[in-house]
């Protein structure tokens, strides 16, 4: 598959128009599949030669995937509400559905615990019900979250494997934990083909600025634009497992083709960078001077010191991230400046 | 204390009026205090010297408790409803809080698994947030469910401890799970002061025929007054850890005396009873001659077969079960027999 990396980081593709029965490709569903992770999936998908690829965007504002799928595979609907989502999985018949949709928010979610709760339960339940309803016969990947562990314990490093005790923390956890019990609960009672990814922090191009590293790098575009004077930052100690969204998205891809049904995979490095770490690459690279002040407000109600994840199960698989996080993170940083 | 048991199971209190001081006493609110077990943890309380107990209830229909409580303190609202709630703990102050409500369906959940989600979460989060948001100096029982712990493996006896792994298979349960989480995460985000209870199978007068004990005692007295012709049962095979609710409810006061902030305890007896022998007790008992059915359409979509608790945490506190659960079982048939 022709494939080259820019200097920038975008990802050129060449996609084999010349294969003569692409369309007879089973259909591949990703369910928030115009967000971070979502596009992603679409472009290494699209390098594996898939193209019956869609994507469920709760807006119709143009996005990266605007560029990678024709509009016919981009659906604009709201999958809260479960009429619409049995009548798109009722026209389109997928074989495979990623289910990353999600309401991407940890921070501030103690103000807004009911809203988490009933969105990520709507978006759990109306798929499942669907599928089971009108016989989809649909292999799905439900994305967890390594926030569902139990995060409290001081020990400076919790290594994670798949069997640590649940405990989520934030209503945000509490919500992506109540999305995966929903999924392997109908793997037990109606026996749907479905298995469960608990990834770890990733990071990448197209990320939210509500998270740590796209904050930072977004922040110091700023400084070097004049538009800011200082960079505003949180808890430099806590430490992360962090690997490239990139990575996460082939572990995805590999779990929907060898995962075990009903079983649940933890997707992370198994490698742990501190923040402080991670803001100096950034500050090394900055072509502006950088003073970093701490912002109390940005901590957290309680802020986890440090999560890794035991990787070996993925690993198994053959899994294993290759990005250097280093020049993940720089990648980032360059994507930021071509931003308006 | 004085308090009588008649041969019917139905205890007779008389409450210390001559005291000078009740209404002194630190305000307890019991949610669904109505319902089955509410009913006898006011009796309970009641029987402990407790005066100025305060009952939720969901409709002003007359209920057990009206007999046992004046209705300035029987309030009537819709907990789901987080402005009811706020202004109930506001007016109240209570001390301590038994939380109670719950809808209290299993069977058929599978069919109604949002609603059961959005009912829990918004029992649980109305009460944490309306605690958290008003400075109510209250300590909560959680009610959880025996139900949270993966029960899937086909283990004939599967003998669970609190660290037992989280894997709930019914929506029901999945709700129950997650009002749990929901109470760890405000204790360790807010400090809120919260024990969790994981009671197993309890019966009792005044459980709803939903319930197998309570089914087969109703129908076997349908049987005696000549309005049916034969016991219809599911899954006869099936072993619980049965416990009286009266003991229940000692232990639920145990926690909330006790019990550590923030800790899980199980409720149960530790000895596990086939339905088939709870089915031979009634028969033997009847005044009429049974002949039992098994109904396909009575077992659940996946059955359990046998779920026992170790209850050496809740044990250590000095909570033992007290009821001989045969003595239970045909006090609730006498029961049965005295309604209309």
């Amino acid at each position: 598959m022709p494939q080259t990396e820019s200097p920038l980081g975008v990802t050129n593709i060449s996609v084999l128009v010349e294969l003569p029965n692409l369309m007879s490709q089973a259909p591949i569903l990703i369910t928030g599949g115009t967000g971070f992770a979502g596009s992603h999936l679409v472009e290494a998908l699209l390098a594996k030669g898939e193209t019956n690829i869609h994507v469920t965007s709760f807006s119709n504002r143009p996005s990266f995937v605007s560029n990678l799928l024709p509009p016919s595979q981009i659906h604009t609907l709201d999958l809260t509400n479960g009429k619409a989502v049995s009548e798109l999985l009722i026209n389109l018949k997928p074989a495979q559905i990623y289910h990353l949709a999600a309401t991407a928010t940890v921070g501030n979610s103690f103000d807004h615990a009911q809203k988490i709760i009933d969105d990520h339960s709507r978006l759990q339940i109306n798929l499942l019900e669907a599928i089971r309803h009108h016989d989809i016969a649909a292999r799905v990947l439900a994305i967890g979250s390594a926030l569902e562990y139990d995060t409290t314990p001081t020990s400076p490093h919790l290594v994670m494997d798949e069997n640590y005790p649940i405990g989520p923390v934030s209503p945000y956890a509490v919500s992506k934990t109540l999305q995966s019990m929903l999924a392997l609960a109908a793997v037990r009672t109606h026996h749907l083909d479905i298995v469960v990814a608990r990834p770890f922090n990733h990071i990448g191009e197209r990320q939210g600025p509500g998270f740590v590293v796209a904050d930072f790098a977004a922040q110091i575009v700023k400084i070097e634009r004049g538009l800011q004077t200082e960079i505003s930052v949180g808890n430099l100690a806590a430490e992360r497992d962090f690997t490239d969204v990139k990575d996460m998205v082939r572990g995805y891809i590999m779990l929907m083709e060898q995962g075990k049904t009903g079983e649940v995979y933890n997707l992370g490095s198994n490698k742990v960078y501190s923040i402080q770490l991670i803001l100096n690459w950034l500050v090394e690279a900055a072509k502006a001077k950088i003073s970093v002040t701490v912002d109390p407000q940005k901590f957290r109600p309680l802020d986890i010191h440090s999560i890794i994840a035991d990787n070996d199960k993925i690993c198994q698989l053959g899994w294993q991230p290759t990005e250097n996080i280093k020049s993940t993170v720089l990648r980032i940083l360059d994507w930021w400046r071509q931003q308006q």
